[in-house]
């Protein structure tokens, strides 16, 4: 499983010019960490005295991040089994009609999980972008430097995500799904992107 | 070695309530996820037939982003290390005047090593971007979103980098030092947000 191989070991691979790990499952593990980082300063506020009232809040929101964290990370090695399909399908011979048409359809199977593997993903980080929200808004003030940098974490993951869509939605055959997908990514990015700003102002506000 | 840990072992450690590892470690390793993006593009474009022409520059590129990669891993540790001297350095006794005068000595120099070790990852950072512009402007279209990954995730740390400079930095009383690190964050800012966008918008359009 790629996520049990050290940080070093992943760095190296990814900076490999290997066809995987790429960018998806970068974003995949950037937005882990985003979700990690909403988790921490739940955890640090729940126990904190004085913050009680909180306590409840946060803790919904850090079985949400757990959540996610798990699903996001999850996320890392579907990226990988999406993109390695999809290249194989590719590598499908194509001398007779029989193979090409047997190639072509390998190459939409493959194609639309290529491109819902990176729109799940980018579902994911929007949520982690409300979380955040909520992390910074009711978080222990001495940790509140880590929702900032767990909402810009899961923004750049949506982003990066996003990207994937956009590459693979294109070829998709099945133009109702690829529009709705295209759509979908539109439209968490939009949000995603006021959000994230608006979070980051909000902890950049509270460090003075 | 924390970097020699597992990305699920990293990360729950990220989602606990322990002080460390916390925002900056994460910072270090998406600046680190950067580079190795950069790297991945220019690895993927020097092997390319039809592109020997930019294969020397994808060269040039590929070996400053690797020292980068490599400083900016070093970098988790020293994040963790910086900030645990730190609150170590809080925790010593204050109860005679020789304590107190101790005790604050030992947080200044602290908080100046934990001013300067995100101050050296933003540094790093704005460097990464700079180099996800050449790799987006010359890679092989066929990895040209693992650019626009790489330079997100540059900017997303060198933003988060920032916050803890400005945590740390209102807290010294080497004024001159701390105004002189927080105008360079500032402009690292400035400078890395355009080139940031600037690269995004060059892969998206890329993209089609």
């Amino acid at each position: 499983m790629i996520t049990q191989s050290s940080i070093e070991r992943f760095s190296d691979d990814l900076a490999s010019g290997a066809p995987t790990p790429g960018g998806g499952s970068a974003a995949a593990i950037i937005g882990a960490m985003g979700a990690a980082l909403v988790s921490m300063v739940c955890s640090v506020t729940i126990c904190k005295k004085g913050l009680e009232a909180v306590a409840p809040e946060m803790k919904t929101v850090r079985e949400q991040s757990e959540k996610l964290r798990l699903r996001l990370t999850a996320m890392v090695a579907e990226d990988v089994a999406a993109f390695d399909a999809l290249m194989a399908a590719y590598r499908l011979p194509k001398a007779s009609e029989v193979d090409k048409t047997r190639r072509a359809e390998a190459i939409q199977s493959t194609l639309r999980a290529a491109t819902e593997t990176p729109l799940d993903c980018a579902r994911a980080c929007a949520q982690v972008i409300g979380l955040a929200q909520r992390a910074g808004e009711n978080g222990y003030s001495g940790v509140i430097s880590d929702a900032g940098v767990g909402v810009l974490a899961a923004h750049t993951a949506l982003r990066s995500a996003a990207l994937n869509v956009y590459i693979n939605a294109p070829s998709l055959q099945d133009r109702e799904f690829a529009q709705q997908a295209l759509a979908e990514v539109h439209e968490l990015l939009e949000a995603g992107g006021r959000r994230s700003e608006a979070v980051y102002a909000l902890v950049r506000g509270k460090l003075g």
